[in-house]
């Protein structure tokens, strides 16, 4: 029946063969590697401008158009470096494949713990982003948010199970959907600007403080502070460079000219969300829980949307589903990143060899269901609040985006290779703007959570070198040195509680084994161990019959001191115990019985140099 | 741990000699069998003025004298009714018993099944009465009114786990301190009365109507009705009639000068409580809840001693405590009854022989451990509300009754010994008054609760005896009907995933255990099969590899289908399955190893015809 029930969630079981590889052309992988990064324009924004106006003031807000700009800039480096990794790296520049070859095992496993925690977080702040504009749409919504997170990892993972062929089309469309409609809205605004049409929406209402009050001068703390908040806009450009293999050849250009791309929408989109918001003087909507903590009720995008289309209008609609959709397309991402990046850790035996099986539907089952339950987990102890999982996601990335840069460095140092001087200038500048971005993210956000992750890390690591050394330990233990020699002589031990068929049947099993039999039975009834006495030799002639005493009434104890005895002196090599038990029809009729049977078996589970068998009698009825 | 844990709580196992039978004395069995109906007191008055004041206002009150006069009565001739099943059976008069014996297996187990209801019932009822008295007395605590109740019941059976020997002493104290403190309180309120001095209490105040209002004519129907409330006085009186053998010889004659003396002291305490309650014009405090039901916040016994002797005297709490303490005591008693009634019963096949079974600390401990839970279970779902447990308790007890004196009178028709007619006479007027009783109770309090005694007791009658069916099925299915034959010839599979230390081991043991081996190895990797293949005769010479296919990666359905094939066209009597396993030293390993061989254990658990056994290899680190 669970299998029945599994098999209509996830399908029946493919044939190895249909593993096969695709190579995507430029405008096919674009979507496909792109949606994760693109997606952030959803939130990227909004987040400068919240700690600008909460702690600035609307005074601040014009800060956030030359903190854009700045992490614009800083995407371009990013996507420029990685182009120098993509080059040096065709088949496959992931950050853990990287810093294996050029740092070392150690490095290489703090970044991949650094991806396995920024892909759990992928799938977690894109769900909760994507309900939260969901439920800026439709706000009747707010009270199902945790559900509604929870619901979206379920389906997603459940359609990762199936493992279902990922066309490029089922990303292209929802992905040039939203990056047009992201531009009408941006040109929409500029248009307005333009022409002069343009309305600043009224002054907001804001919780916790008046705005306007906040006049005096801005601070650099609170900059630098916005600025940490708006790196959340560079969270998944490092996709493309992961993906280099998928790109029809050649891939290394290909795959460089698709992350330029890329980027320069990204940037374009971000800034101009950025620009026309400024424009607007537009705020999401945001309010304070019981824990006073800040939770968005209606989106910057939803602002923007109403603001420049009217809030009923289909237009409305069409941006924020869109928005919806390529949020949780982001959150399918980490769902081929985590398994895949999960298996070159288990295939290197820093995680259980269980994450390297390929289930009966081709895809890493057991990856899938331990990130769909770990950002199912995030997601409830967060309440589902995407403002609170972004510091963790943002400090994630740039560890990896650190490291990544970093292992290039040495690597043109150390190779030397044509064009090394170019290479080392761009990943050199590269890793140095991550790693300073990197210290202000620790230092400006590690009370809101970042240090969560900065524990975490080390915890994976200490955690995948403990799993690898007992993986050594046990293949060291498992290997065969020598031929084995004969051991044939076993000692066979029937628990025999009273008369019937069930022991009779084990007693008959037992001859079929060894000719060293023993039969042993405790005595907590004198009358019926005397029958048994009496009855013993014409039932089972032949077999010693060893009785033992049991002052509390205790089966177990005494059971257990005798084998202890037994296995001390036993003439042979092996020692075997037989329980007899019988097998009832039905389930229910178990508890009519006495569990002893079991509770022996689990007693005995744990003695070394004893071979333990049940054996069975089926009842007819 | 969990041992250590156990032996804290209830102790070092005792050995089975010291099982002994004191014979009691009349003062000693006094308390020890009559706590149970004497704390009947506690509540029985009350529960007659509940209806009478709710539905008739204070005009109605003045009937719970005569209601009270005509439950005192029917408490006599239920008594007398039983001294004539005492000389009947001086053995234990027990209603299983004594129905088993007279009318046969299935009204027994009518009256079994009632029995064990009422037992639970006595836990319930009094532990919720229990905490209302303390309630009374302390009301700050009526918010934890629910946890008190299943501390009580968690106290009771852990204090009966451990067996605590019952010296007569632990009960005489409370109970003759109860009647003591019960016949101050009634005397005093008629030392008052006499003298004049006693001061009416004001018009109470209570929910849901106006006190006072109601000045028609008071029904024959409330009367009735009150009547049926006030029956919960006879609770408890057959307790005496049980245990007969216990009290010092003559047993019988000793047996029914105790119930004498039980009768009387029950019946004064009962009128003169209702007489002093009537004359103070005494309520008990109640309110009505959020489900609109009664609850009881001030007792009527806490009414009567605060206006007696004052509400924070001394004499006020030693009241309150020792009824409170009665209370759990006549809890404690069921704790003694219902397991050795359900020993009776699992020894007559009709329960889980479990039940029989003598603890380490030579109680019943199963029976107590079924109890506790039962009892905590109602009442928690009763909300520990006393007068919402009391029309269960009270129908439960009129089943036992009835069939108790029912049984007697076919017992005299039928043996006609000496006195037969005075015997019938008294047992048939007993019988007559319980039955009517029971049907006008089943009547009034159907919908207050009732109903669920009369689907239960049936339902269990059903459970006995498909309990029963399945019993003696099995034991006619083990009987040993011929001597068994010898069967030899074993073939002996072992599954064989790669070449290792723990298969080469269980490879040595099928070695021993038969000349007839075959290993089974699954291929799920080409190329590890082939090295597998050209390894195996230097490994394993003269033992045959059977290699299967498995298209879709699984190892479990290949090995089934391998098996079944086998299981048909073995050679010889037995199929053994050798599932070779290694155990890694610390439990958090496991997880880093594949499951196969437990999945497949379980899968072959529910196979027939053959003998699975896992041979475990034992790591070192």
């Amino acid at each position: 029946m669970i299998h029945k029930f599994k098999r209509l969630l996830i399908g029946a079981p493919l044939p190895s063969e249909h593993l096969d590889h695709t190579r995507l052309p430029k405008f096919l992988a674009l979507p496909v590697f792109a949606s994760d990064a693109l997606s952030s324009t959803a939130y990227a924004t909004q987040e400068i401008l919240i700690p600008l106006v909460l702690m600035g003031g609307l005074a601040a807000m014009g800060w956030s158009m030359p903190i854009s700009i700045a992490i614009g800039l800083l995407l371009i480096i990013v996507s420029i470096s990685y182009t120098q990794t993509i080059k040096a790296y065709p088949k496959g520049a992931s950050c853990y494949l990287v810093s294996k070859d050029n740092l070392g095992t150690l490095i290489s496993l703090i970044a991949g713990a650094g991806l396995l925690v920024g892909y759990i977080l992928t799938v977690a702040v894109s769900c909760a982003a994507g309900v939260e504009q969901l439920v800026s749409a439709i706000p009747v919504l707010g009270r199902y948010s945790v559900s509604l997170n929870v619901l979206a990892v379920t389906i997603l993972t459940l359609v990762n199970l199936r493992g279902a062929k990922e066309s490029g089309a089922v990303f292209a469309i929802p992905t040039y959907l939203f990056v047009f409609l992201m531009y009408t809205l941006v040109g929409g605004g500029l248009y307005q600007y333009f022409s002069g049409s343009l309305q600043p929406l009224p002054t907001p209402t804001l919780p916790g403080l008046e705005v306007g009050d906040v006049a005096g001068p801005v601070s650099v703390i609170l900059i630098l502070r916005a600025f940490t908040h708006g790196c959340t806009a560079l969270t998944g450009i490092e996709a493309v460079s992961d993906g280099v293999p998928a790109f029809q050849p050649p891939e290394a250009k290909n795959a460089s000219i698709t992350l330029g791309i890329m980027a320069a929408v990204l940037a374009s989109l971000f800034v101009g969300l950025s620009f026309i918001a400024d424009q607007y003087g537009a705020v999401p909507g945001i309010v304070l829980n019981e824990h006073n903590e800040i939770v968005v009720k209606n989106s910057l995008i939803s602002v923007l949307a109403a603001a420049i289309f009217g809030h009923s209008t289909l237009m409305y609609y069409f941006i924020q589903f869109s928005t919806v959709a390529i949020l949780f397309l982001a959150a399918n991402t980490a769902y081929a990143d985590f398994p895949r990046l999960s298996s070159f850790l288990a295939a290197d035996r820093f995680l259980p060899h269980q994450l390297t099986n390929i289930g009966d539907r081709l895809v890493y089952s057991n990856g899938i269901v331990v990130l769909g339950g770990l950002s199912a987990l995030l997601l409830v102890a967060f309440q589902g609040n995407n403002h609170a999982l972004l510091p963790l996601y943002a400090i994630g990335v740039f560890i990896s985006f650190t490291l990544s840069q970093g292992s290039m460095v040495v690597n043109w140092l150390r190779d030397r290779r044509p064009g090394w001087s170019l290479g080392l200038a761009l990943n050199g500048f590269g890793a140095l703007c991550t790693s300073v971005v990197f210290l202000v993210l620790a230092y400006f956000r590690f009370a809101e959570g970042a240090w969560i992750v900065l524990i975490v890390i080390p915890a994976l690591v200490v955690m995948f070198l403990t799993i690898k050394r007992h993986y050594m330990s046990v293949r060291r233990q498992l290997a065969i040195e020598q031929l084995p020699r004969a051991l044939n002589h076993n000692t066979v031990l029937v628990l025999v509680p009273g008369l019937n068929v069930v022991v009779t049947h084990a007693l008959q099993y037992a001859r079929a084994l060894s000719p060293n039999v023993r039969a042993v039975h405790i005595d907590t009834d004198p009358e019926a161990t005397n029958h048994l006495k009496q009855m013993w030799d014409e039932v089972a002639p032949g077999i010693p019959l060893v009785i033992l005493d049991s002052p509390y009434r205790s089966v177990i104890g005494p059971t257990l001191e005798y084998i202890e005895v037994a296995k001390a002196d036993r003439s042979g090599d092996w020692l075997t115990v037989l329980i007899p038990e019988f097998v009832p029809r039905k389930l229910w009729q178990h508890v009519l019985h006495n569990q002893t049977g079991l509770i022996l078996k689990l007693a005995l589970m744990f003695r070394e140099g004893i071979v333990v068998t049940n054996v069975r009698y089926w009842l007819r009825a």
